[in-house]
């Protein structure tokens, strides 16, 4: 089944972009976490500026807003996105799972990824440097790898590698216990600076070590939309976007902090239904050419 | 007294550019009616994808908006702005009082003005045309005048001209009963189409008559942006803008309907946020400029 308009993303933007898509009628799959964004689960403080919603705490809001998307009969797909590729007339979202969803239309709402890419990572991405671990393990069975884990959901992942692999550096990049099952994996704490190596990534460089593996695995939170989509404009750590919410690829829209600053939940929202319209827009103006 | 920022609608846009302006401590003057938007307490169908609000009518979504004010202490000015001068560190405010508010960033909310000008209307703009009663009615004392009413809130102006002018045409442009107390005020049921004259205007000319006056006053309920703000870059009936909601004038913002499509109340609040944020640090960046 080929859905109009895969959303990817579950903060403010990503909603409001499920709620316009589906009020509009269209056939549509939300994905991303039941709990919403965690930036805003973890909101303490009240937030005094979201229009409609007076003086409410993260947890408040995430609550209205999951009762509404219920209401509408909206369900969130818990998949996480490893790859979007543009295939010309519709577009295939790879997930972590190695499936492919397919959607006329997408939706970039994943949020703004902190920091920037490491010395060579870009450079040796596909040669040693991978960000999926369930897609590549196989390829390095029975070798030593490293895994730089950006957050606590990205540790079954590195469980795989150890079933798969030699030998893993577990390298955490957040506070909290981390252990695991398998013997052959070690936690490592350093902050991970470079990737070298020659025609492949060989070493991965530390503020303390050096280490030799055959690749390093990348699991971020959320990927830069760069790295996210292939061929996609990015200006830093922010898609390029029109005031429609157009990116450089036809069919292709992004909203909310991915789309660049200010980082508001209602500016989020306001550009997601802006990017839900565009892409209602964009299939039937599709549905009719392919009329005529 | 100077404000920090003037913001003038009462919309979602407006609304949210105030709250996050208080929220961020600027001294702010919000100019507009305590109904809020016309166009959203007329809603009566349930309002389906405003995210926070699951399905409310226009009334409750103004009543959950108004209440929110009132939490922060938010007043709401009752004005009607008939032009913005840009005088080039500030800006001024002419009302329909013909009094002057001053504000170092002026952001624009006023909502879409549907249609366009009159065929001569910017040709005889200052010449034969005014769009202010109370500004230029003491200039036909004794005259001839047309006044084009675009809501029934222009009556208590063009009595004004009754009491000023020697004959007044009405020419209502809304639906309902319409009566003066001014003898000397003629209700015409007919279609402006033209203005025409020599180096002033002379005639206004209808679908079905042409009127000798001297003057033709054009009274709409929100002007089009480039009459309200001389020298402020439009596209057809809506405000230039970047991504910042930034406009062609430093310290000008525009959002909302004003800024163009998609018509829609949580893509307006998005941009209200937005406009806020671009001008407190517009403000901010001044401040510490003049400081150094």
């Amino acid at each position: 089944m080929r859905y109009d308009i895969a959303i990817i993303g579950t903060g403010p933007a990503g909603l409001e972009a499920a709620i316009t898509s589906k009020v509009r009628n269209k056939n549509i799959i939300l994905i991303g976490s039941k709990d919403l964004s965690r930036k805003m689960q973890v909101v303490e403080h009240p937030i005094l500026n979201y229009l409609g919603l007076p003086s409410v705490t993260g947890k408040e809001m995430a609550a209205a807003f999951t009762r509404q998307l219920e209401e509408l009969g909206i369900e969130i797909t818990e998949e996480k996105i490893t790859m979007v590729y543009a295939m010309g007339d519709f577009f295939g979202l790879q997930t972590s799972a190695n499936d492919i969803i397919e959607a006329d239309a997408v939706i970039l709402a994943t949020g703004v990824t902190a920091g920037k890419p490491y010395a060579g990572e870009e450079q040796f991405l596909g040669r040693g440097v991978s960000y999926c671990a369930t897609c590549d393990a196989p390829l390095y069975r029975g070798k030593v790898v490293a895994c730089i884990g950006g957050g606590a959901s990205e540790e079954e992942e590195a469980e795989f590698l150890g079933e798969v692999c030699e030998k893993v550096y577990y390298f955490p990049q957040y506070k909290g216990d981390v252990s695991f099952r398998g013997e052959n994996i070690e936690v490592i704490r350093e902050k991970p600076v470079e990737i070298k190596g020659g025609m492949k990534a060989e070493t991965l460089v530390t503020d303390q070590n050096s280490y030799d593996v055959n690749c390093t695995f990348i699991l971020r939170e959320s990927q830069f939309p760069g790295q996210l989509v292939p061929g996609l404009a990015v200006e830093g750590n922010a898609v390029k976007v029109d005031l429609q919410m157009c990116t450089n690829l036809p069919g292709m829209f992004a909203a909310g902090d991915i789309a660049g600053q200010p980082y508001q939940y209602i500016k989020s929202a306001g550009q997601g239904n802006v990017a839900a319209l565009s892409a209602v827009s964009y299939i039937d103006r599709k549905k009719r050419e392919a009329g005529n």
